[in-house]
């Protein structure tokens, strides 16, 4: 089978610019950003409303994608795991998945609170979370 | 920026061959199978062991990639919806998340309960899921 291209679907806008700086993860998070979702992509969003929490797939572009063990989470006292037993951002299709809540929706704009990404990541799915 | 091509870590092995046969998500499934992961990501999967559940990441071949507004579950009564709001298979990058149970692990071989997939199903990325 052919492996598939990716289509991105919008970008973060977000006051994390630095990895430092970035949560570990949307439970840990109570940072606000948008999420603009591309225009050729506008009519998927109809049904997402405020209050809601949405499933949001990301592509982290700084991401490698040739390691397949890590430390978790940077601490060496448990040794090395494999990447699939983790949430580590470096895998060899490097997609996170961040659960979060929107707070208004402006036309192609989701403002949303919980995020956990870079400024300027790449957006590649939106879902309806399953209660 | 450039759109990233996926790469299949592995692929299902199910007894559901037909779309008409598949549960509608993994709540609603008890369906065994296995998820047979693709040797040169081995490594990768240290540290996963029967009794968790892991997020799995798939991709739907044999889904459409061009249509933005469905009927929720095929159901005309609530009138069309954005792909975004929904679960629907049909989206611009067709990729399905399910929580499953891993029941055993057997070298690149999971076995697991709850699988909502079809046979030969593309497999690209596993989590631990965030309690």
């Amino acid at each position: 089978m052919t492996e598939p291209v990716l289509r991105y679907i919008g970008i973060v806008h977000s006051d994390i610019s630095e990895l430092a700086d970035a949560p570990k993860n949307y439970t840990e998070s109570d940072r606000t950003g948008t999420l603009e979702i591309f225009s050729e992509y506008g009519d998927a969003l109809d049904g997402i409303a405020a209050g809601q929490t949405i499933v949001v797939l990301f592509w982290l572009h700084r991401s490698s994608r040739n390691v397949l063990k890590v430390y978790p989470r940077g601490d060496r006292s448990r040794g090395l795991r494999g990447v699939f037993s983790t949430r580590s951002p470096v895998r060899p299709n490097p997609i996170a998945l961040s659960e979060l809540e929107v707070c208004s929706i402006d036309g192609n704009l989701i403002a949303v609170k919980g995020l956990d990404m870079l400024d300027q990541t790449p957006i590649v799915d939106i879902k309806k979370k399953i209660d």
